[in-house]
């Protein structure tokens, strides 16, 4: 069975090219970009300026086939393409957390985008601390990497 | 455009209708759940079991339409479509946090579901603190909503 979705606008970010991308939001602080959401889904954008982050769920437009394991940017170990967040899946759709920092009509400026430039939106939601922050027990192959992610945070090369 | 994506796999719950269900992973504490992906994606999984929770991305497989702004269950107000969680959007596309028990195969037991029985699963992903949980400074509408979520956490009805 097919599943259709359909853009509902496009993220603007300064990332042309997948080289050289920051890995995940811990990368790309204070990195800026937009999102400019076709104009008939105005109205679905009301009260969305009261929240400091959103996800984002988009078309990783460029991101073709995908192997049954990869070794992940922060990793040199093979892992199942479902234990990691590697843009090449068998449906190719990412989630980004952004922080918003504006909304004017249809376009929103946001921070801490990872995202490619001219990617295809599929869905806002708000980040709700009840639901989307949870106490982890275990984070698998990642428990590593959580050291490397703090360390890129310190080096703030994108702030 | 049209994007296309297929189902890997279907998500089995309690939840045989809308009406009744949990509103969102707080009030689905303990609620027990499985996925049975499709055998051909089991090398996907390899690692994934080292991992607490872990993100579902799903198609919203029985919401058809959307209006431009909802009153979400939590509030008496309506809000526009993407500043909620309501399952009736643009492109109708779940998230969900839960909590992965065990993987045998190509059948992984799943908690704290608040997902329709059936649905179509369109991709795994880790949740991965560094990446997942964020300082937040404002949750617009849902700021009251907060003391509600949580009282039903405390409720246990579903522990």
């Amino acid at each position: 069975m097919i599943i259709r979705f359909k853009s509902i606008g496009i993220i603007y970010t300064p990332f042309q090219k997948k080289e050289g991308m920051p890995i995940q939001p811990a990368g790309a602080i204070g990195m800026k970009g937009s999102i400019r959401l076709k104009k008939k889904y105005i109205r679905g954008l009301s009260d969305l300026d009261g929240f400091s982050h959103i996800y984002l769920i988009y078309h990783l437009h460029k991101s073709k086939g995908f192997n049954m394991e990869v070794i992940p940017f922060l990793d040199d170990k093979p892992h199942g393409v479902f234990a990691t967040r590697a843009p090449r899946r068998p449906n190719n759709i990412g989630i980004s957390i952004v922080k918003l920092v504006s909304i004017h009509k249809n376009v929103l400026e946001i921070e801490n985008v990872d995202i490619l430039n001219g990617t295809p939106l599929l869905d806002i939601k708000p980040y709700i601390p009840e639901f989307d922050i949870h106490e982890i027990e275990n984070t698998g192959w990642a428990k590593d990497i959580s050291e490397k992610v703090k360390q890129m945070k310190a080096d703030k090369r994108f702030t």
